[in-house]
């Protein structure tokens, strides 16, 4: 089959594409063609066996939505977005990505009336917006409290309003903060959450801007790859017209973030973790939703985490080699 | 002040038109301009003393919003709407007309950066799908089932974004289904909940295509226009960041519409209600909400008819100049 990864330079897509190179499948199904799509030239998956297509492309701009369907892959993965901080401060560019790419990329497909896609759509938690329940459910509002969750949370409705009407068949999937996020701090304000343990665990100092019981809901980056395959190859059937879940993760403190992070890799991982409070990170971190009843994803056959201590030992697997800390050489 | 209507033609513009001519005022504020927008030109409130001018415009037209908007009106009151089974029929004008023209207008309020006008949205029921809990809460998710209702909750979206950011001060109403309206019978799935009682009272035969204990959720016109008067005017401080309210109503059977007529008309209107089911009919609503939980709106204080009874009177009031069927003549 033809998988097109739209997005596919960034982190998610990146991982997709490489497990799809090193197995040659996405779930159980084989993938013989593989196309990835992003504003920069993707470069993951250059050992794919198969026919590997590589491109610079908007999907914001004219055309390029039908340039892309007219190959007529498989299977779209769309991850393509503005992020959240982006998207509040340059109100155009949010809109004309997050939402006019996305609808124009459903409408070249509609416009093909002998073509219906899988069509995978990264959605976000951003989509709820707080005053929350203790544990958000499956027929929770959506009250998105950012323009970037306003983009997605229209985007899961055009996703349910063209699957119901047969243009394609969409699956729309909430992720949870990926944690532990390899590689550097960035500006986001849910960074922190993966340097607290991703800094300490390469033996790095990593600054806590927020209180131990702040809670949030969280899965690892493989996690994230596994709901997407799961995504693309599940049997759509059952869904029938709700076709945007929020997936399954961890609830969390930081307090349990740290604990697991004892377990793992000791007290002088610990003790790398200084505390900085920064009232502006913890005014926004407030307004997140900290834990979600997935039962629905859940009996869809989507799988993440059960523990903490599992998302670190998946991020010691993936980005560490295994390797883990060398604890007993640290330890005060 | 000014008020601007777009959407002016149709039934609920045309009354707010009219009230707002007669008393002078929306809520207790005086209107000294009242700009009338629809596809054909606006015939209503020809008596109005202040300034009134008719238009025949298209939103989603490009420049018909900002010309609109160069007048800066105080409140947009934004009724324009394909209809459901419209949308349904020709995608492409539903989406063009319901979400691409509620955002050009949304759009052109923006672009001028110190007008923030207040904007009366009407949404609708559609934005909720079934399956249903017994009573539908203010946080129960949108899951339309149809490309209007998808539409409807776009515009919701956009209308909380675009008032979190500052561009203005929405607030949307989603209407009950109006009943009794006044007029003829139309194509809509919905036109018997109406027609059952319009026609009896006016000595007509009617027919009802589904079962007795068929429930909905309705309103009268009047209480409508109520709304839409209330919603220009309240003191939006208390809304917060979520805009769009279930406006309240009346869940009745059409066991209970029957029995609130027998009591106002007697049997003699009720005899005049033919049953001839129709499955696509029942099946259309069977699909359709039966209750709501509106606290919210109603802290908010919007207020509907309490009884079905109630809503009959109206009718009689409004549209038949308080006059009563002859029941006394009638009676068998």
């Amino acid at each position: 089959m033809h998988i097109t990864i739209i997005g596919a330079a960034g982190m998610i897509g990146r991982k997709l594409a490489e497990r799809i190179a090193r197995t040659g499948k996405i779930g159980e199904r084989p993938v013989n063609r593989l196309t990835l799509v992003d504003v920069v030239e993707p470069e993951a998956a250059t050992d794919f066996a198969g026919e590997r297509t590589a491109l610079s492309a908007d999907l914001s701009e004219p055309g390029t939505a039908e340039r892309l369907i007219a190959e007529r892959p498989d299977v779209i993965v769309h991850l393509a977005a503005v992020v959240s901080g982006e998207a509040e401060a340059d109100f155009d560019k949010g809109y004309r990505v997050n939402l006019d790419g996305t609808r124009a990329l459903f409408d070249a497909i509609r416009t093909d009336e002998s073509y219906a896609p899988r069509v995978v759509y990264a959605s976000s938690l951003a989509v709820f917006g707080a005053p929350f329940p203790p544990r958000i459910g499956d027929d929770f509002h959506l009250t998105p409290l950012t323009s970037y969750g306003t983009q997605k949370a229209m985007g899961e409705l055009l996703l349910d309003d063209y699957t119901r009407r047969g243009f394609f068949d969409g699956v729309g999937i909430r992720f949870p903060t990926i944690c532990i996020r390899p590689g550097k701090p960035n500006k986001a304000a849910s960074s922190f959450f993966s340097g607290i343990l991703r800094e300490p665990l390469n033996g790095q100092e990593a600054v806590l801007p927020v209180d131990d019981d702040v809670r949030h809901w969280f899965a690892s980056a493989r996690a994230a790859v596994g709901f997407i395959e799961h995504a693309a190859t599940m049997d759509t059937n059952r869904l029938g017209t709700r076709r945007n879940m929020t997936m399954p993760g961890v609830s969390a403190t930081v307090a349990d973030q740290i604990e697991a992070l004892r377990d793992v890799a000791g007290d002088h991982a610990v003790n790398l973790i200084r505390r900085e409070p920064d009232p502006a990170v913890a005014r926004i971190v407030a307004g997140w939703p900290r834990d979600f009843d997935t039962t629905r994803a859940h009996d869809m056959g989507f799988r993440a985490e059960t523990s903490f201590r599992q998302i670190i030992e998946v991020y010691l697997e993936d980005e560490m080699d295994g390797r883990r800390p060398d604890i007993a050489n640290h330890k005060t």
